[in-house]
């Protein structure tokens, strides 16, 4: 690992069915755009409610990854 | 969402499955009494272990709904 | 101040004008309904946007006032 | 445990000798109109002085009871 | 808002004005190239003094905005 | 619960499927060792990827149990 | 700014109108002792409210100045 | 204390009496089997009621001792 | 109450008895040379241990006072 | 500095010699695709090990530079 | 990594020369009796002064490592 | 140590060499007026760059030092 670095960014992922693919969709739409993720950190989880039931999960995750000069 | 005011309350759920179920709990606890439920916060979670087996997950929910003067 | 009880709890103010303005709008709904406010602590400031533009400003704010029993 | 919900609240409770002393009275106070207290987590603790002494000790205390529907 | 997913940044606004000022500074430069932004919370106020006067308002803001695939 | 001392140890479990069986191999790894477990809390969530898929959950744990002079 | 040293002291400003002009007046009645005022940091703001009506704002502020041995 | 190492270990210590007793008794039974505890610091403080009265005062303690190869 | 402003110092108290009594220390030592003093805040507390038993109680003040320009 | 805008980035920079080294080597990384790089705080130092030895030094780094429209 | 368990240890290195010096104590000792250490975070740094200069460099470590039962 | 009191002060110490450097000026320059320090604790490290290099370290640095009545 001597002598990279990484880049870390913060998305907030949501889902209709639960936090772990919340934190999923945020993670597969990342890779879309780039390369070598790395390490994906729970930062927060909260709910969206209405009616009385939870119409959005959402969870806040700092996604690191192999920084290239240029693509930020 | 203009002029309005919200009240947080601060709800500990616990359920003999998941995490997950024992924040559900909490609000639907909360909404028996609390009308206009907007966000769940999940602040901790822990879980009580007997004879090496989980027997209640715990989570720390703060719930955020409209604030009617008076149902204070 | 000897010997009293107060009480602690969490609003959110939203104004179209500004986060002084939340602030004031969460103080004035809370003294509806509680006598005796002593303290208001703004936790948190953040702004809905829509088209660019802040269409709600919101305050967190921690409100203390003395605890009468019987008004929780 | 399972399955039931708590809720907590945030006193601060005053007293002419003590720390101790304060958080005695909020979980008094407390226990006049809340059935069930559990627990109570010391937060914060200051005190007002004047001409050099202490003249209230304060401690903020987080409280967690069983949680009634209809009793917020 | 189901499946969707955010992105944050942290933009640092300045205004010989006010707070208020920097923060919609900030909102103002982020959406020439940003699309659908959504919250602004305000995370950290200092100033720079000179001559014992404030020359210039800082206000550490984090945006989020819907994350388009390609545009980080 | 009188006079007793715990003992608070912090472990990472980690599991190719999910964060709640990260936990529970945590404790169950510790209680081969550790009699009387009583309390695990999750502190931290994070998750490896490779190939932009998720191959480890890890979970921080803070476990307590019954402290027995000598087992530190 | 090469190898000088700074101090931070911690004032609570004060003002009847708004949390700005109570920075303010910390800055002011500061610097008639301090010398070479550089950074006012904003920790915190709170009001006190009689009859609710806010009458006092208060700021915590962080200033740091150039630390001319001495002067402490 | 040149070029020692401590460790630190985080115990829970319960009393009927107060949170000093419980403090002590954190240290008490740590020494039993740990030589050299050199600082012990009160990280959280609680208590458990029961029938509004309470029953267990706790104390969360960091105590650090100095660290012998193979003790841990 | 209206526009004064306030200085914050931290103060670490020791007492061989307790650690209320290390507090009023910090009290009582710092009220020999500043007039005016407000509020008493408990920031830490821990103590230092020797063959172990206690022999110093230390805490962790933060204490405010009116500030009049040139004490500092 | 009057109405600028700063964007904050956060990169871990690593190195098999020291924390400083890494810190460097993410200012050198960044500030190839990035221009007026103005301030980099050090978040967080850690240190992978093998076999007992450090093999790599790694520093979380917040970057502070000049906000260009179009640029993130 | 999938499915094994870390243990994490804090301890407290000193040296008398540097921060990086007490870090690398701290990993030294360690590893004479826990096998695979993986990775170490720096908390806190602190120096004691004497007579004005550094006598003790002090870091906070936090170690992780695999656990096997048995070893703790 | 007994019921001595101390008092903490925030220097930030600026180097162009290294934060090593940073420390150990905020130190030297604080005791050319104040007797006793005891500790120095580093609290946040950060950089000052100018054309992509690194133009000033700066800690802020957390001193305590015994606390002599009237020298405050």
């Amino acid at each position: 690992m001597a002598d990279s670095v990484y880049k870390i960014i913060e998305l907030v992922g949501t889902s209709s069915e639960s936090w772990e693919k919340a934190v999923l969709n945020a993670i597969e739409t990342a890779q879309k755009s780039l390369r070598d993720l790395r390490i994906a950190e729970v930062d927060k989880m909260d709910a969206q409610i209405e009616d009385g039931k939870i119409v959005a999960y959402r969870a806040r995750v700092r996604l690191s990854f192999k920084y290239h000069t240029g693509d930020d």
